[in-house]
């Protein structure tokens, strides 16, 4: 390596996100290296959902449908979503989950050309994205699910592919090169589902200029959006009248306060709205959301950036002989970074006793994500250091460790 | 008619149900007699999504996905719901949208038989049950929807049929007789599909005794959760493990957090959920059905039976001429009641330009709901008398009252 670090109160005191940090709640005594898995709360929710509670549903009653934009809400958050993914404004909705939303856009891909025929993705992929792709097939005569190895994929693509891959992978956090993937799906004929996942929010996406067509992406990780937040949905302008959602409900109707018995899809993106739309859910990803923007998605994914090398170069010198499972080069990762151990679980447990919150993956990963808008250079050197400790002094070895949680 | 009505304060007086109005936010000048559109909000909501937010997701973090039994919340709240349904407490989960409760059990019915091919409901039924069954249709090759009047609709039934009907009409409020329609349908080899939204929370209702397999509803009517609550979805004990959802997602997976690449479904109902639930929506949920579970379903059921008796006598002795669009018969109605005029939109307008709030429904319908928990008789009157007005005094001919909002 190269000399010695710079400090990390410095970094921290030079960081121009270094204010954004007070504007979450955080736990005292907490290193909190999990909001990938679940964003922390913005000090502005707790208001807002309270006057949302408290002032458009107790007082306003049925009325805020129109008078407080509820039914707005889905394309409004959506747009802002748009804005932090390189997409544009009427490209994006929020509605039901990550998991339906790839059902959505999976069978409304297959649907609209006969020669598609297989779900491509990766093995290893993250589950809900396996598992939906398998039940699609199970359900569908003729549509099979294949996997192949991530450097096999481009080479595999032609007319009767629809590709669904998870650009950050939620293990290792490799990034896959999204715009080198379109060019060579344009090329064949083939089509891609971005899981955006473990990227909205924390990277900087550019969907219209890397020309995706077809997203969806959790909101309750860099997007800050509470736990099981509603999901958004990008479909690509052009595409949009050309797609129709397996999941046909009133909300994507063309007329939905019309009641009319026929089905007719909403002229854009709304056909593939489907139940009534969350409210509660969408104030707090609104929320959320919204300090993303103040704070800048590039500014962020530089930090993210920064905040990765780091701990990286400081387990390195902590931990010597761990293995990285993530990439060295930040412009392939994420924002967060895994390594091995054979006793993974153990060890990310002895950390959560320590107050440093990071998590486990199968088979052997502690993972460790670095969510740009609350963390400090100052708690990526104090995770590696406990890191060091758990493992040179083996405090992994308790058997309270190894219990294992339903949810790890 | 036979003699003067009871004085409706008297009625209140007695009623031992009356308690519960003040455990409710209701605005000042305000009659609400929407609740069976959007529930109005408990006062104990604002309380428990305050602490949810600030402890369990602020505080408690990714930790609280078991330290607050995050996980098991989709369960159960189900629970509860089951006990206001006569089903068991394994038998229901909350999870998604009404849209797509109805859509994974509807495939799932179709898929569990192939000789299963037609989906038969009722013309005018609520428009999502609809376009939900066009959508499939649209989608699987050999399946068609077919609609047929109420009465017709028994003879019809055979083994090919999956049959969708909404319990409590959402116009008209006619309740179907589940007994008699399983009994049927068991007799033939039918099975049905329960929309339970006008019903659940409000009624009496014995899925377990009526022998009904399949159902779901929303939490957002009767049961007090919320603009956009999460729904929730039956299925009998029996035919869990037969029944594979056409939406796989992580969380019905036998084992969600091995995070293996293969799908295999749960073993009970938890197959029937997707995606990571929302515990927002679920948390605002919880509260609403507790306290119909504290007021005692019988209890309600019997007082909204008696406020929409009421009503019927007060509107008839208020509006001479208007037309009854209900059931007469209470144990022939769900919770709400509805009069025919050829100026229906403009009437509910200034019905709520006066602090009368009901709705309108397509295309001449003026519709009222009693929810029991919070709606006194005195309300009722009150109601009777301000449409009497209203059209005695033609003041619905104002123009503003014909402006349309987008949502109705």
């Amino acid at each position: 390596m190269a000399g010695p670090l710079p400090d990390c109160e410095a970094l921290d005191a030079a960081d121009p996100l270094a204010r954004f940090r007070d504007r979450f709640v955080l736990p005292e005594g907490v290193t909190y290296l999990d909001g990938n898995s679940l964003g922390a709360l913005p000090r502005a929710t707790s208001a807002r959902l309270a006057a949302v509670v408290e002032q458009e549903w107790g007082e306003g009653l049925i009325r805020s449908w129109n008078a407080a934009g509820w039914i707005d809400a889905p394309h409004r958050v959506g747009a802002k979503i748009a804005r932090l993914i390189g997409a544009a404004e009427d490209e994006v909705v929020v509605a039901d989950s990550t998991s339906v939303n790839i059902y959505k856009l999976l069978c409304a891909a297959l649907a609209a050309d006969p020669r598609r025929t297989v779900l491509l993705t990766e093995p290893d992929n993250f589950p809900t994205d396996l598992y939906i792709a398998q039940g699609i097939a199970e359900a569908c005569p003729g549509v099979t699910v294949r996997t192949l190895p991530r450097d096999a994929i481009l080479d595999a693509l032609g007319p009767s592919t629809v590709l669904l891959l998870t650009h950050v992978h939620y293990k290792s956090g490799a990034r896959f090169d999204m715009a080198a993937v379109e060019r060579r799906a344009a090329e064949v004929g083939a089509v891609v589902v971005w899981d955006l996942s473990h990227s909205a929010g924390g990277l900087q996406l550019d969907l219209a200029g890397d020309r995706a067509q077809l997203a969806a992406g959790c909101g309750y990780k860099y997007l800050n959006g509470g736990p099981g937040a509603p999901a958004f949905l990008y479909v690509a302008r052009a595409l949009q009248s050309q797609l129709i959602s397996p999941l046909t409900g009133w909300m994507g109707h063309a007329a939905p306060f019309a009641f009319s018995d026929r089905y007719e899809p909403a002229a854009g993106l709304a056909r593939f709205l489907c139940g009534t739309p969350p409210i509660l859910g969408l104030a707090a990803l609104e929320c959320g959301v919204d300090i993303v923007l103040e704070a800048g998605i590039e500014a962020l994914a530089h930090k993210g950036r920064a905040l990765g090398d780091r701990f990286i170069a400081e387990v390195a010198a902590c931990c010597p002989g761990l293995e990285l499972a993530s990439p060295r080069d930040a412009t392939a990762r994420g924002n967060h970074v895994s390594f091995r151990h054979p006793h993974g679980y153990e060890v990310a447990q002895a950390l959560i006793a320590r107050g440093v919150i990071g998590d486990f993956r199968d088979p052997d990963l502690v993972r460790f994500g670095f969510a740009p808008l609350y963390t400090r250079f100052a708690d990526v050197r104090h995770a590696a250091q406990t890191l060091g400790e758990v493992l040179a002094r083996e405090l992994w070895r308790e058997p309270r460790f190894a219990e294992r949680a339903s949810v790890t």
